[in-house]
This record gives structure tokens, sequence and C-alpha cells, in this order.
């Protein structure tokens, strides 16, 4: 052990640590320092930056010995408080900066570190500094960010003051449509705000520390778990296998298509009989210290049979390919999509046709922060499973019957989440913290590292996709045949769902009156498919957008004009036969044609030889809610001191306080009351209706739909014969409810039919992306220098929340299209390894324009927000090197390896 | 397991904790708020203050399902922070009301709690207040967190400034003779500064928790110790017993006197043949959960054979009494004094000759902070154990060969001490942490509870004294007899030097021409004998100062008369035959007499037959030093930015920081440096040199004088011909050396010899108190309405401390003369039990003169303090009972029931 005497944020303190212990677990684990974040253990997310005598330094990787006696450390506890914050997070919070939150120390300690050294930074210093510091940030594309450091140092130079950037109420009272922070702003900024990883260092001091055996094979049938050695290992209370599981021990998928050929109940909780996927759950050891349980874990033996892996699509469709799920086909669901007219006499006759194979990648979630939760019995001994669960009730009713628990014993509650974009829509670990704890008896805590994380959470789902379009002499797409296939890994939960979304959204966007197609759910040994942001809709575009673009060259038109005449117009229908409640397409085309011209003008000047540049567009659209008649609840109580909202918007980081706080104070505005006396009681199924998951979109259209129908309810209630309106004392005394649950459903959908024909979305969001690239011909590395969208969400909650999740979802797009795949376990399971894209990586230069038509189904006039910006940045990126080299790139990521590879075949066979 | 959220200092948290914990050990062991200090666990302190809901609460006793959903709680660390403080810390700064600083956050919240309710409070309501929240505090008297509250107030109300408060430099540069506050004062009042138990929270995870398994018997035999089951429990790591110890299993007494007939080596670490006395540690259990450890211990089976337990001195003095250590008589040394001429012939010719008997009681330390420490391998492979030593070079001596360690090999570190007054001069857990630390090779953490603290740490030995003066017609002392046993406890560390105490002390203040006495000490079974501040004279005074008193009613003076020709002039000599270094006694006696005088009249005017009002005074004198040529070494080093002292001036809370601060500041005073340009490195044996143990007021005059001379010969080295300095470059390029070891002995000392005779000390200190009492004679209960202190400690290094040290000995001297015992091992083995003092058991009216007298021995002029304000205060309270209503206390403590008897014997028979 050393003695070390340090002076951290200004306080002298001495500390005894492991010389080996890193600066991040000593400042964390032994000080409580929580504000700093530590993910990846691996120095390569900035999320640990610390300030050590003048440095700034990555704690996770920074090991205490190197650490002189007598160092003045800084972390973000010392930068600034609450209500008495640094000018770095007063601007962080005036730009929406911190959207999850787990990032942001990081980069308020970074950016101290930067104005310390540079006080009159230019943007691109201050994202150069970043790069160079490896602050990943996941969920805002970095340019609020960026700008909140030009602020902040602005401040700090004396040329604005903090007081400018501070959010001012307006007049009127109201918050809706403004830039008022979320309420969690300000912890985030400070670093107070417990994530799971902090909860778990706060935990009662019986709880146990989880360590999982897990497979190291894709596929393999389980001859003997030996557990006798690691039960006598010091610290060990317990091995946990499949045997200890009271329940099913599945996790079922739940709502599985009748068409479906599986049951939905192949996932095992611990696993039994086989290995489906590399690190499946084999045992929990449970011990009293982490160090221990690992220690335990790595001597439970494990014979395994191994089988052959199918870690494609293909692999698991070949006819000698054995049943993953025995008794199940590999091929386990198909959805087919047809619409008006059979489609091959129409190609036989039409003027143009194109045809092309896509494929997109298993694109990681990438979050900062890895998977982590806890459990433990409750006061009225129900089974309470903290997660970062985007779907609670969802996930109870998965997880129940596998446990063997009657429902009403089990607790589920979202911990503050270091995002999900989609990872968490899928049960993780809670049905492993379910079983530890109910065979345990004690509390215990789970926490991933970043490798297990990433092999052993699920993936967007890769498709294959074959696509052909024809159109006539004036341009006009005629017909449209498609082929998908989708690799969902062994998991089929909502894989039928995904499937469907091919249907939906394969050519979306352009009145095609005749469309035939088949798509097709395949289990696989690869990572199992999980939502992500956008869900199914990159894949869709990236074959019909790229294939819309390939049409419009056949057909000799510019992709812009092309599309301008193809797109919704009153009388189009979708590829589900469905009328657009909007036509917001031709106005934002009519929009972006000036700004595309311009582009293109200025890449034709500014191309070399060596750096080649383009411009490319592409339309993406999403709907918001679930399909068919999605719906939600949520309660609204008079309290003495204003209302309380109760409901479950569950939160990836996108905001789902302010979108609660939003709603709920422009519901409640005939009552007056200031923000703050709105109380948010979010995502604890005890206490909360049922809001359904938070994913697709639905949550501003369904639940901010139940919390105005909740607070209307209320407001009426309190309101007396003269219009004025009852105080909570006046209401108990008159023996009226305070407590009110509000209702919606989204009565005027309907599912898809067996020929993906049906209205299932009530509100849809529409954008036209537009990307401007530099390719180096050297290199083949592609650089996004701008992008535009055209975006219609319908009406704003709040302005800072939805240019976040534009800006986050557009920047997810350019890793899409450029780095980010999990393929090669080995090679992808850390951030940089999966393509990460870090602030260089994202252009400055991101130009949104609103179109705010408001949604007859959206609360206020609201649509949703969070899937748009992924549906399609990444084809107009893929677009814009076609426009610039003449490389299209069919298969993602178009890393530069390939689009060298690109070049060279062109110099060999010019096109 | 409950799932409350709180917002605690004004941050919204998500806390799941047992409903059955304490909010105290929620706060502080899972969230890690360590300003809340908890140690009683019973609600008698009010170290845990803390505010809920607007309500002041006890954390320790307040278990958390009391803590309702969405409660705000706020604990010191949300009233103000280091660099950013609330007026009440500004101003507890100010005042000096932080010294050990464990209680103080308490005082904080509590201060804070009073005045958000009532803004304008008189002293007395501030006293009241603190009194009914059990905010107790051991080191202050109370009056400076009163003058503190009372001034914070002020700030608050507005009618005066925080600034008005802050320190402010003079114009000299010069902080000796000021009221700078001590280094340590901000990280005090903001609660920022890591106790014992802070730093255990914050050890590595590695760290195992250690329970100990004790006798709850006083003596016995050992015939087994079973931990076979012991070893089995989950999460126990190893069961130490004496088996495991390597080395001797002893601590050494080490600075034995020849005569002495034990040999010192009579404390076993783990007993192994014998239990000596209640709560001796016969096993250590060694696990990762201090719950773990505890249920372990209580499978330890330890077979006895009872054996009669000698509870005091009498009991083992009894003829039957049979050999507690077999071997060693029970009376284990004997101490003669003998002083001019025999007495006996003196006595019978005496005009007039007084006799009595007196005890005082074994009067415990009762710091708020039990006792804490830990241990770990460092760096260098040395056993390292922290604990709250205060002789660290002397603990290292006395335990290495116990453990079985080379010297070079163990490193002693002191903790920030929540007080000890001098119980931590003897080692108390230090080798229990050694012995498991290398049993284990693995961190190890001990904190004993408050029962553990009080039955298992050693207390103020009681004496038995018989006393017999003379006095000629003229009343002149001419002759004292002294008879005096002390019950030092089963263990003889300083037993022989504490009976050596009795020679010097009892009689001082008087030229006695002769005296002839007798001491001895005696092994028992009751608590060990420990140093408590003033060591030996609050016995020795309350006889000789009782009977003084006794004396001048028989000549017929006033007390203050008869001892004014009495005390020491020039040509006087000690007990000890020694000559005063100053005569301070006579100026003090003329200064206090009008004081003395006022208060006579005024007692006689407001004494009812219900309270009767009496004033006592009495003389206190105190060696600064051990006996004979003690000394210190300190080393000085220059650095780039300043200097830093290196010195083992350990501290109790007393203000070792300041001391330390002072005195270098004042010695390199040429050097014009800022204060916070001198480090202090503090209280390590691996880094600083041998300065001796912190007691006997001796650390200003012997590491003061090591510091001074350290830093005199770096001021030497640094000076230039021209007579200006080096800087630090310079020294190093001109190849001189920066470091320097100052070292300074009291070279004109000698030890006493056999007939007590000798020149132990090199500086005194002097002090004459006057009390003033009511006793409701209904109840028999002694208020103490004012002391007054005539002072003389020499030249001031800093008035804070040196009031601070004032106050607080002689609220301990009340507590001892009417409240405090530790005899029934059950009754009293808590704070109240034991009776310490609340603000309102200490008069507001302390009143303080001093005596400048500078010491020709002493750094910059300077005495000691500490011991001063316990030598006889207790007296001057007894003086003044009997001045009030005729009743001698001679039995301590003063309890209302014994002043009950002795009022109800006076009515029998009247005096």
């Amino acid at each position: 052990m050393l003695k070390r005497s340090f002076n951290i944020n200004g306080v002298n303190r001495t500390v005894i640590a492991d010389p080996e212990a890193t600066l991040g677990d000593v400042l964390r684990k032994q000080l409580m320092l929580t504000g700093t974040k530590v993910s990846c253990n691996d120095g390569h997310c900035g999320a640990c930056s610390v300030i050590v005598d003048g440095k700034l330094t990555l704690a996770c990787i920074t090991k205490l010995e190197r650490v002189p006696d007598n160092a003045q450390i800084v972390t973000v506890e010392g930068i600034g408080q609450p209500h008495r914050l640094h000018a770095i997070q007063a601007a962080m919070m005036a730009h929406g900066a911190a959207q999850c939150g787990f990032c942001t120390p990081g980069f308020v300690v970074s950016a101290k570190a930067l104005l310390d050294r540079n006080p009159n930074p230019t943007r691109e210093d201050v994202r150069a500094w970043f790069t160079q510091h490896h602050n990943a940030c996941r969920c805002t594309g970095y340019k609020p960010i960026v700008d909140a450091v030009m602020d902040a140092a602005a401040v700090l130079r004396g040329e604005k003051k903090v007081e400018d950037l501070t959010f001012k109420m307006p007049a009127d009272g109201r918050i809706w449509g403004t830039k008022y922070p979320r309420p969690t702003a300000e912890q985030k900024v400070t670093g107070t705000l417990d994530f799971g990883q902090d909860l778990g260092l706060k935990m009662p001091p019986e709880t146990l520390q989880l360590a999982l055996v897990q497979a190291k094979v894709s596929h393999a049938n389980i001859l003997d778990i030996d557990t006798s050695e690691a039960e006598k290992m010091p610290g060990v209370f317990k091995v946990v296998t499949h045997k200890d599981v009271k329940g099913k021990n599945r996790i079922t998928g739940l709502i599985t298509f009748p068409t479906n050929k599986g049951d939905g109940w192949d996932r095992p909780i611990l696993c039994d009989k086989k290995v489906f996927q590399y690190g499946d759950a084999l045992a929990i050891v449970c011990a009293d210290t982490i160090e221990q349980a690992k220690a335990a874990a790595a001597k439970v033996k494990v014979k395994l049979e191994q089988l052959p892996a199918y870690m494609s699509a293909p692999a698991a469709m070949a006819p000698d390919a054995i049943e993953i799920h025995p008794g199940t086909p590999n091929v386990y669901y198909e959805q087919k999509i047809a619409k008006g007219q059979e489609t091959k006499p129409i190609m036989q006759k039409a003027a143009y046709v194109v045809e092309d194979s896509f494929y997109l990648q298993r694109q990681p979630h990438l979050t900062i922060e890895s998977d982590i939760g806890f459990a433990y019995y409750d006061e009225q001994e129900r089974l309470t499973i903290h997660s970062k669960s985007i779907g609670l009730f969802l996930h109870h009713a998965m997880i129940a019957p596998g446990l063997g628990i009657e429902p009403e014993k089990l607790r589920l509650v979202q911990n503050p989440a270091g995002g999900t974009f989609g990872y968490k829509f899928c049960p993780t670990m809670e049905a492993l913290l379910g079983v530890a704890c109910m065979a345990t008896k004690r509390p215990v805590y789970l926490e991933y590292d970043y490798q297990q994380y990433m092999t052993y959470t699920g993936k967007r789902s890769p498709m294959f996709i074959d696509l052909k379009m024809a159109a006539d002499k004036e341009g006009k797409i005629v017909a449209m045949e498609s082929d998908w296939t989708v690799d969902h890994g062994p998991y089929s939960e909502f894989g039928d769902l995904l499937t469907l979304r091919g249907a939906q959204f394969i050519g979306a966007g352009y009145n095609i009156p005749n469309i035939r197609g088949m798509g097709r759910t395949v289990c696989t040994n690869h990572a199992w498919g999980a939502p992500f942001r956008a869900y199914g809709s990159p894949q869709s575009f990236l074959a019909s957008e790229s294939l819309v673009d390939e049409l419009a060259e056949k057909v000799g038109m510019d992709p812009l004009e092309f599309r301008y005449i193809n797109v919704y117009r009153p009388g189009s229908t979708t590829p589900t036969g469905q009328a657009p409640e909007v036509y917001s397409l031709v106005e934002m085309l009519d929009t972006l044609r000036p700004l595309y011209k311009e582009a293109k003008v200025k890449a034709k000047k500014e191309s070399t030889l060596e750096n080649k540049k383009g411009v490319g567009i592409a339309v993406g659209i999403y709907g918001s809610g679930l399909d068919g008649v999605d719906g939600a609840e949520a309660k609204i109580e008079l309290t003495k001191t204003g209302v309380t909202v109760y409901a479950t918007w569950q939160d990836h980081g996108q905001g789902a306080d302010m979108g609660v706080l939003g709603t709920a104070h422009e519901a409640l505005r005939p009552l007056g009351l200031k923000p703050t006396q709105i109380t948010l009681a979010l995502n604890d199924t005890a206490t909360a209706p049922n809001g359904g998951p938070s994913g697709g979109s639905r949550s501003q259209v369904m639940i901010g739909n139940a919390i105005k129908n909740g607070c209307e309810q209320l407001v009426a209630a309190m309101r007396k014969p003269d219009g004025k309106f009852r105080t909570f004392d006046e209401m108990v005394a008159e023996k009226l409810p305070v407590s009110y649950i509000g209702k919606w459903a989204a009565s005027m959908n309907s599912n898809c039919d067996e020929n993906g024909q049906g209205n299932p979305f009530a509100v849809y969001m529409y954008g036209v992306f537009m990307a401007e690239v530099s390719v180096n011909t050297k290199t083949g590395k592609t650089t996004v220098e701008g992008m535009t969208l055209m975006a219609d969400v319908g009406k704003i909650n709040n302005k800072l929340v939805v240019d976040g999740q534009i800006y986050g979802g557009i920047a997810q797009g350019i890793g899409l299209a450029l780095s980010e795949d999990f393929e090669d376990i080995e090679k992808h399971n850390n951030m940089r390894g999966a393509g990460i894209p870090f602030a260089r990586d994202i252009p400055d230069k991101i130009d949104v324009r609103y179109f705010e038509n408001p949604r007859e189904n959206g609360p206020f006039g609201a649509a949703g927000v969070g899937e748009l910006p992924l549906t399609s940045p990444h084809v107009a990126v893929i677009n814009a090197i076609y426009n610039a080299t003449g490389v299209r790139i069919r298969h993602l990521p178009a890393r530069p390896e390939k689009v060298l590879e690109g070049l060279n075949k062109l110099e060999v066979e010019p096109a």
C-alpha cells in the first residue's frame, strides 16, 4: 500500500491505496468522489478525466503510484457544485450539452484544462482538444459541447456573463417550446447525478458483488458445470446456476407474431442445455467483494461440446446447418409485402429499372456507460431490480415467468442511464440479478466491464437486402421488389417486428404504387438483435435511398429532383398503404434545393485529386409509436405544494425528465404552476403506471398524451364554478380525488396484415438529410464536412432536447456510415475498435431546419423525435461518397480500406 | 431494503438501505458524507447532528425507516465548504471553536438549526440549545463555540460582516502571539478533515474488518480458546489468537524505574495465560465486513477459570490477595519523598496541624471520538500502523518486540485524533492491528465502539492520599507528611512515573521546608492507568489544596491570604527541592484578591437557604516536559516554494499544527515567509524525526526548541555575506544542504533521586483558580457559576490555541469535581453515564488572566499549557462547595447525592 497526501479539490486528504490501483478507482471507490465516471477502463472514452498538477489525466489508466505525493487533483466536484456552477457547467446547461450526462463530468474537466491553458480557443481548437484527449460523447454529436465551451470561454474572458447564458422564464410563464434546461441538467454538469455504478457504491453493506461465468464460444452443448471449487473460495456466499432458478429459466420474447415459428421462450437466463452465443451466462458467483467474485468465477469448471457456430444469416440458412434452437427452424419468421399490382410485369415494361444488393452492419450502441444493475427485496418483500431498462413493464412481463415469481412480487426501477439508444429495450442483466437475489436473499450488484457489455448485450441486427426499382419515362417510380434477410442472433425477441420494419420502411417517402417483397428473420450465433434507434429503418433506407440515387442516375435526373417528383403528396400512400398524416417532404426539398445547389458548387470548386468532395441526400421517415393500437397511462397527483407526475417515461439520456415536465407544465397552465412545483416520480413500477417502453419515438406521443389527459382531468376537477381553482386543502375538504390516471390509446391505428398493409402509426417524423463529404483518395478516409437536416418532428416541446436528439442521431449515422461495427468479437469489443466517432469525426457544421407541422394525434401537436436523425443520414453520406468519387459502398461501414478498394477498382475499370 | 428519494444538501439522491440502518450509517458508510461523525451510537454526543425537514436530528439513533420519502436532509457538507464558509463556520474558525474538530460538524449543524429558528438568541439560549440537543464537546469548554454562534448570528442579522471575523495579517507579518487560526481549522469546521473512521471508510477494498473477542470478566486463567467454529463463518479470512503472534506478545512499559519490582513486560497483546481486566483481547476476527467479523467473534469459545477480581488498590493490597502477575507483588513500586528535616518532631511542636484523607476517582477521558486505527504494509514492506497515538516513537519501541518485528520494518502514523487528553500516551490497539496485519498480510481496520473504548483503554489512576500539614503561629507551613496509593490497574506502563508525581506535586506551590512521605503503585484488576492531562497532579492537589484550606481555617486565615504568605518567592523550593524558574504566584494572588473579594460579597448576597453560594480557590502547577533530560528533534527542509517542517508533534486536538506553524514561522521570520509557505509534514515515523510523545505539556518547549534550532540552522546556511538569503536554487547550485535536523535537550535538568529530590523540569506552568458555585441544598446539585484563572504559561504562541486549552481543561476539571467517574463498568461505560459535562454544566463566565513571564528555556519564552488548567480547578470547586455549605467532599466526584449526604450530616452534627 502507498500512503499519499493529495490536495483534492482544495482539501488535503490522506490516501492509502494499492500502488497498482487506478486513480479512478481510488477517487470513486475509496473516496466516493463519484462525479468522475469510469467505464471503458482503457483510456478510450475520457469519462474519467481529472486534472493532476494542472495536467489533464485519464484516471482509469493512471496507476496511483504515478500520482506524486502532494499532487493537486481536481475532479468535477472541485470545479463547480449545484447552485454554484462554473461557467463551463452553466454553459453546458444552457446548450443542452449534457444529455445522458455520463460523459459530462469528463468533458467539464477536460474543458477546464483546455481553458486554463488556452483562454481564447477557436471551435476547431476545442474539437481538436477533445479528440486528442479522447473525450467521447455518444449523445450530443459534440456540437452543443463545443458551443458551451466557446460561451464559457467568453464568460471567463469577461466578454459575457453567466447570467446571459441562464434560462430566463418567458413573460407568459410558458416553457413549452423553449430552451428550459432539463431538470437533471444541473446534477449532470456537476457530477452529482448517481448512475447505476454510483448507486452501486452506495448500496447497503450486505450487498453481494456478482461475477458471471460466461461462455467463450458461440455455440455448444453443455455437458457439466462444476461449482464445487468456486464455492470454497474466500468471500463466496453462493455460486448460482440454472439449478437455482425457480421459474422457467427463460426470458420470453412476449410479443411474438402468430406466424412466428418459434414460441419466444428461447433465451435462457442461465444456460442449462446449450450455449447460443459468446458471453452467454453459465453461472453467477455471489461474493463479498468483486475481486473475490471474479477469482471464484475463474474456478467454475464448465465442460462443453462445441457446435458449429453460425456467425451470419447465410451461414445459418445453409442446407446443412443444424437448428440452433432444436425444433425451431433457423429461419423462424417471414414477412411478405404486397401492395398494388404484381410487380413482375411492371418491371418488364418499365422505362428504367435498377437493382442492387446491400448490407448494413451489426451496429453497436456504444453507450459510454456499460451495463449495470442491482437488486434487493424491498420493504414489502418485492424483488426489486434496478437497471438501465427502458421498458420496465415490458421487462416485468418478459422475466417474471422465467424467475418464477408472482408478478405483484416483482418491481422494476430504472436507474439514471448513461445512454442506451435502444439496447435496453431488451432485458440484459435484469433476470440474472433477479435469480441471484432470489437465491441469496441478499442485495446483489452486477456491473459488466466494457468487454462484457459489448459482447453480451444486443446489437443492431444486420440486414442483407436485395432491391429492385422501376421508373417510368417521366421518372415516376412505378414498382419495387424487395428481399431482406435479418441476422437476429440467437434470441428472437422483437425479431419478427424488426423484420416487419423492412416492409414498412424500404421505399418509404415515395409514392410507390406497386410493391412485392419478402423478408425473413434468421437465428444465428452472433450477438442477439436488440432495438437500436430508428430500429429497422437504417437498413431499409440504405437499400432504398441508395437505389433511388442509382435510379435517378439511370433516369438522368439530379437525385434531389428525382426525389422531388416522387415524394409523398396528397394522395400518396406509404409502403403499407397508409395515407401520411402530413406532407412535409415537398416543402423540405424546396427549402433544401438552394442549399444543395450551393453545396454542389462548393464541392466541385474545392475538390482536388487528393481530396474529392461530394454531396449526397437521403429521405428518412419513422413512426412515433409501436405498431397498431399503442397507448400509455400516467398518474397526476395534486399535492400541498404542486403536482406530482408518476410516469414510466424511461430515460435513455434523451430527456425523459424534460419530456414529462414540458408536457405536464403545458397541460397544467391554467393552474399557473412554476416548473419547480411539478415533481417527477418516474420509472418505478411500484409507483408509476404503465407508460410502455421508451422506444420507437413513442413517448412524447403516447405518454405525453396520457399526461395531458391526466392533467386535464385534474384541472377540470379543481375548477370551481367561478372559474378559479380549488386548492389542495379545498379538494381534500370537498372529498374530491387529488389523483388522476391519464390514459391515451392510438385507437385509429391498425397492425399490418399478412401483406404488410395497414395503418401502423398515428404519427410519423419526416426528414431530408444532406451530407457534404471529402474523400481522401490516398487513404480512402471519408470526412463528413457538413450535415443538413430538414426535419419535421411536429411541434417542439423543448428545443434543447430536440436539437440534442437530432445532433446525436446524426453523429451515430455518420459512425454507421463510416466506422462502426461489431463483427469481430475480439477486435470490435471496445469503443475504439468498434469505431466510435470522436469530436473531429463529426462535422461542426450541422444545420437543422424544423418544419413544425402540428400533429393531430400528438399532444400539443408534437410528434416524437429520437429515431428520425438516424433513419438515413448514413445513406446521405454514402450517396455523397458516390457523388465525390464514383464509388458506391453497398456493404457498411465505408471504412477507408473499402473506399480505397472501390477507388482502385474504378481505376482498373472506369465507370 | 427501502428505496427512498432524499434531497441531501440540495441534491436529489436515491438511497437504498436497510430500514433498520441508522441515518448516520447511511450518510457516512453508504453515501460517504463523512462530515457527519458517529461515535457514541447512543444519541449522547450530538456529533452526528443533521437537519431533516428542518428539524435537528441525531443521525446515529434515527432509523432510516423514520426518515420520510422526499425528506430534505442537510449535513455539514451542505452548510458551507472550504473556501465557501457559512458564517457559523467562519465564526468558529475565528474563535478557535474547533479544537480536535470531531464534534465540530455536529455543532455547526446544530447552530444552523438554532439560528434558522431563532436568529437573535441570547448566550443562554445557545447554551440551552446545545445542552438540550446533546451537543457534547470535550475540548473547548463550550465558551468559544457560544462566542462563535453569537457572532455568526450577528453576521446573519447583518450587524457584522464575515470579514470582521476573519483573521487579518498584522503589518509586521508576524503570527506569533496572534489569533491566527490553526491550519486544520477550515477542514474541521467544514467536516472535510478525515479522522480515523473516515479514513477507514476510504481504505483499499481488500481491507479486512476486525472484531475483537474480549473478556467479560476482570480476572481469570485462560483454559482454552476455540476458534474452529468462527473460522468457518461467512466472510472470515482468519481468526487471530496469541498463537499467531510472532514476537513476545507483550507490550513493554519500557521506561520502568530500576526500583520497580515488575519488569514492564506485563501487558499481553492477545491474552494467552490470563485475563487481567475486563475487555482484555482474546482473539481478533478478520473478515470482509464488520458484520461478518462480529458474527464470527460471537462464535469463538473461550474457557476461563475465574479468579478473585481486585477492583481497587486496598483490595489488591489485602493480605490474602493473590499476585495478579504471578511473581510480581501487587504493590510493585514505592516512591519516597524526604526533603529537609524529619517531620515527626516538627508536627509534634507545630502551632497548627491538620490531617485528612482524600480519594480522586478513575476519571475517564471521554473523548468524543472512540478509539480507531488501521494497518497495512507500505510500499517498502514496512508494517504501517495508523492510530490516535500521541507517542509514535514511544509506541514504536513499546510494541515492536511484542510483535516480533525489526524496528526498521515498523512505521507508525497518527491519524487526526478526535481528542485524546492523554489516554493515547499508552498504546491501545496498535499492537492488535499489527498482529492482525502480520497474520493476514492484508490491510486491517479496527474501530472500538464507545463501550469498548470506555472499558478497554486506560483511565486516570485513582489515588488514595493521607495528608498532614503543619503551620507555625504566623501561618507559615513548616512541614508535610504524605502517604499516597495509586490504583494503577493491571498494566504497569508509567505507573512508577505517576507515583513519582505525588512526590512532585503534593504541596506544590508552597515553600514547605520539610517533607516526609511515601507513595506506592498497586496492581489491580480495574481499568489500567493511562496518562490524563495534568497526570498525577489533580490527585496531588485534591489532597494538598483541600488541606491547605483546612489549615488556613485552623490558623484562622482567609484561604487566599494563607496561600499568599506561603507561595513560592525567591528562595523557595518545590517539594523536590528545585528553585522555581519564575515566581508568578504572588502577583497572581494580588491580581486575584479584588476579584475574590467581590466574588465572596456576591456569593453572600445571593445565597439563599435553597441555593447556597460560595467561592473557592486553588493553586495549580505542572512541569512542561518529561522528567530529567527530555529533548526532541525536528527536520526543517527548504523547498522550491517555502519550507517543510517534519516533526512528530502529535495532536490530541490541542493544536499541534498551530504549535509547529507558529514556532517555525517565528523562527523563520528573517526569510519573510507567508504562513502558507510553510508545509507541515507531521506525525509519521517514516518521514519525521523523533519529537517524543505529546504529553506533559512538553511539545511547545521540547519540539518547539528543536524546530527553532533547525530553522536557525537553515536561516544561517541561507544567509549570504551581504545579509540577504540564498534561494532554493542557489542553495542547490552551491551544493549547500537544504535539510537540517533541529535538536534540543533539557540538559540543565536531573531526575528525582530516591528521596524524590531533583530538578525534573526546566519549565513550569503556574496558575491560581477561583471557582464560584451554587449548591442546591434540596438536591445536592452543585453548579459552577464562574471560574477565574490566573495563568502563567510563559509567552503565548497562539492565543486561540492557549485560550482553548485553558477553557477545555477547566471544563474537564469541573467534570472531575462534580460528575465524572469510571468505577462501575456497566453504569459508567458511556458518555452520559460517565458524567460528561454539557454546555450548561460549564459556566459561561470563564475569566482567564495571563502573566506572560518569558521562560529562559522555552522557545521565544513559551512554556507549555495543556496540563495547567486541569491541575486543580476541581479543588477550587470543592473548596467553594465547602465555602458555600460547610460540606467538604474528600471522595470525588461531588455528585449531588454525596453533597446531600454531607448536608444531612451537617444538620445532624453541625460543624
